[in-house]
């Protein structure tokens, strides 16, 4: 089980990345909610590459095409299916016999015992990533109208935090034939309390299991995160005062959940990206055809840094994450 | 549904602080696996408090009776339930009308509208963690047979990383009627290449959802996790070679996980645990009965830090996760 | 994941006939519900053997304790756990070497490599079906209280319908070390237009999978079942008016689901009973641990019917069955 | 949770029946089983109308285009998706006002308060087999190449039982411009002991679930089924013996399941299937947009008689169910 997820709003991710298409089908959905497609594609143009120079050359038309659970605009209550064709698959790629280090290769070559379609990433390829875009769109235009605002930036690229150190890092990484990480940071106000469950379904363990199905994630906090521990309770603890009827919390270290539910304060995250993994700088691997060692350079339409592109993915997930714990 | 965990291994935990007893049924166990009670006995003893000046000084006894499922000291292949009565349990336990800061009480007040049993934490306690070591032990007995050994340790307590620092911090804390919070990492070694799956069922996010839903975790990253967001690609790859017919990596960045499936190297995480939220000093909260400001101290039998105390949760929480996704 | 059940409402079944105790979890009940134990325990009285000459002469003294979940009488939202002690456990009792006909022996000596506790039938006795009848006793209570009446009945013990020739037939069996089966008819008034869904979360699929789950049935329709394939569509279809302002069936064929969706009208449906495996009567088998044919004749404390007392059983899923779907 | 299906495999279906497409995705199907397109078209034949006066005139081209999870001819371990254009799709079709009975219209106006696309059966026709027929098609494939051979015929239709009082039978009720059911049995031979578990994931169950699935399905029995219910113990039961050092059972009242796991005799179903609701025949019924009485009469390109096309829907189900129960 490894493309299905949720509890109320059901997703199922499918394709490769130079497969057909890739897509998704969201079952659950409340019915009679209007989806502007325009707002989608909005959504998947942020995700797609090929904007400047800071990302892969490549073209991807990301057009999603809704086959079902749409009608006049509006969800019809059965499953919403929406597919993207791979309109640049290049038909000459060949299955990497090489393992790119820190790529799904060797992983899916012994689980899937070589029979991965792993041409450009196959089913693991950073290009899924778009379907979930698409299904974030949805909730997040479903979750607006209740009144949950979500937005996340990158507020770190390798160790540049302005926005120009940010450029600089990318182009000189690029140029190295290096790459990059950084951290995207999200926030989601207008959540209401009460969302969540203690244990195996906090609002934690929900978000944290999406955003870690992005490829090249590798850390998640929320609120304070690991700069609670150097905290006291004193300081870490959100106090709470009565303000015109309601709770307010005079801080937000918990990130808008306590006991794996939401206060009503903003849920707010932190999600570590990794550097891509595809460099054009050598590097040992090993031919998993032969069971030899080799070396590998992996030059061509690759990303030096994925995380602006991430954006948008991590709203996606803290959208279908809140939208599946909704209540009523 | 936040109580039932799993694909393979369905985990069920019930029980609250102060009600009759606590505990879980582990379904899917493969058959025939000989269970030693006294290591489940051991572990738990492990996170019970009462140990020392460093821990509260409740005594809890927590006997694990199992109920089903193991015979002649065998697994059945039949859920396995065990119970740990709550043997200290103090019947003049009030519920808490004013909320205390960062624990579940405002929270389980909205969602459960002023329902739920909240007698020393209820359903969210820490001690529902007895529970989860539980069945951790039988998954560590289960994998010790397959070759996997778990570890976890308390890498840093507030801001201290040697082992006298750390218990100065402690005691510390508890002198200031304060509690820190800190780090635990584990390790485990010997997990076959090829667990876990792309996308939603990613080792990671398996494991993610686990370890959140420890009371008190505000953050989780694997392999070099946070720390990977500074570094550049051709630092953080993982290169590999050929060894005596096997891969072996020259690194261990990616946590033993590439594409959310094991790759045969050991899986490292980190996990950050918030300061305990009881506290003696006074703070500012809501009189929930009343909706009135208030304030509270939090004074009694509350750990200064349940870091220590966590490991055992921390390496259940692994062995489990493992277990769910073991093939064969 | 044999033992684990539902979509919000999670049911968790585990114990063996001979073992400590029998019990289950109910966890996604909604806070404040008031549980009446006595209610509980009458049901289960219903489901007990020992009352008469027409079953088994075992007296089981199903007490449920409630662990947790339950607080001043009323459903906390933690999951609710309730165990049933096997008092009249029989120490003596041994591993069936002959695999007893129509009985799990066989199948769970396979699926469980010889590893199963099968002592009085283990996790696979009828027995289990007392925490179903907890359970559902839980369910009808809530659901009581929102205009759902559930009621069913024994509409045939072997080929006798009225009452005395039922008496008559199981006296008969029994006389003979023979058994008999039968059909429990059951309907459920007062439910909603609008709960379950087309295909695999159907009303008729659902409420399927948990009548098939009590053990020795064999056949289950919905409204006119069977009978409606001898039907032209033109009597088979179920007629509407608008009378006062609401919707009228004219019939009830669909027992009152259509595209797995309830229609208000009363659930129906009939759920088929195989005679008791356990026969005085010799007949042949194998001893499984020789693998050699042998004969085998169950005398002792078995019934000779279990239709009565699988009555409450029926119900108990019925009920079940609607909670887990109802909406709001 | 309506679309989506499974344990180990879990199927998404999704799709209108006047919508651009229908289609399911296939996820947990083991790397390297090679899948033969025509063989799934063929399957997909036997389902479609338009072969004879025996089904609707319509002429639906089920052509399953295959988006992911198949390279070169094999599965790749990733979800697989197909899809099937609605080429027939009927532009002017409108939302039915009036319902018609035993239909999903008036229940589906119910649950998703008007906005589910009707049009043609909307996501409750049975046109959504299609993709179930190709789902069991690829499960069919995998479980032959394992001795697994899966067979259904239609046993009854209304009252006729030979193959010539069949086709009258149909032709009678198109004449009159009404409808008649039937029932199906399916035969699984060559499936393994073992497989299936007590209680919730009982083979029944999990079959169950699935037949009743299919629309118009209102009875299910397995093995002796109803026919059980008038038999004593002694004759029901399948006394076993051993030949040549295998099991054998003397009969197969059981279908082949005992405690809800497979024995190893053939799997024996029987479902019965409701005359078609849409009749010329006039019929009295509620026009759900001003809630006036009124009648309705489908004429059209409706089936007279579903149960011959549904034979290889059920064969699906029968191999879907297996497949997802399947150990190793």
């Amino acid at each position: 089980m490894s493309s299905v997820w949720g509890e109320r709003i059901k997703l199922t991710i499918f394709g490769e990345s130079r497969g057909e298409a890739i897509g998704i089908v969201i079952d659950g959905l409340p019915a009679g909610e209007t989806v502007d497609i325009g707002q989608c594609q909005a959504e998947l143009a942020r995700r797609a590459p090929g904007h400047d120079e800071l990302s892969s050359a490549r073209k991807e038309l990301d057009i999603a095409r809704i086959i079902s659970g749409l009608h006049n605009g509006m969800t019809t209550g059965a499953p919403l299916c929406a597919i993207i064709e791979n309109i640049d698959a290049d038909s000459e790629a060949q299955q990497p016999a090489i393992a790119r280090p820190n790529h799904a290769d060797y992983t899916a070559f012994i689980k899937y015992k070589g029979y991965a379609d792993m041409r450009g990433g196959g089913h693991f390829s950073g290009r899924l990533t778009a379907p979930l875009v698409f299904a974030g769109s949805v909730a997040r235009q479903i979750l607006a109208r209740r009144g949950v605002e979500i937005s996340a930036a990158a507020i770190r690229i390798g160790n540049a935090e302005s926005e120009q150190d940010t450029k600089n890092e990318i182009l000189a990484a690029k140029a190295n034939g290096d790459s990059v990480g950084g951290i995207v940071e999200v926030i989601a106000a207008g959540v209401p309390a009460g969302l969540g469950a203690p244990f195996f379904s906090s609002m934690e363990s929900v978000l944290a299991g999406l955003f870690f199905s992005i490829p090249a994630v590798k850390g998640v906090e929320f609120g304070g995160g690991f700069a609670l521990t150097q905290m006291c309770g004193s300081q870490a603890n959100d106090q709470m005062c009565v303000e015109g009827g309601n709770i307010r919390f005079l801080s937000n270290n918990s990130g808008g959940i306590q006991g794996g539910i939401t206060n009503g304060a903003p849920i707010t995250a932190r999600v570590a990206f990794k550097p891509t993994p595809s460099i054009a700088i050598e590097q040992m691997s090993v031919d998993l055809s032969t069971m030899q060692n080799a070396t590998i350079s992996t030059s061509g339409r690759n990303d030096p840094c994925v995380v602006l592109r991430a954006v948008p993915v991590v709203e996606a997930c803290m959208a279908i994450g809140i939208l599946d714990k909704w209540e009523h």
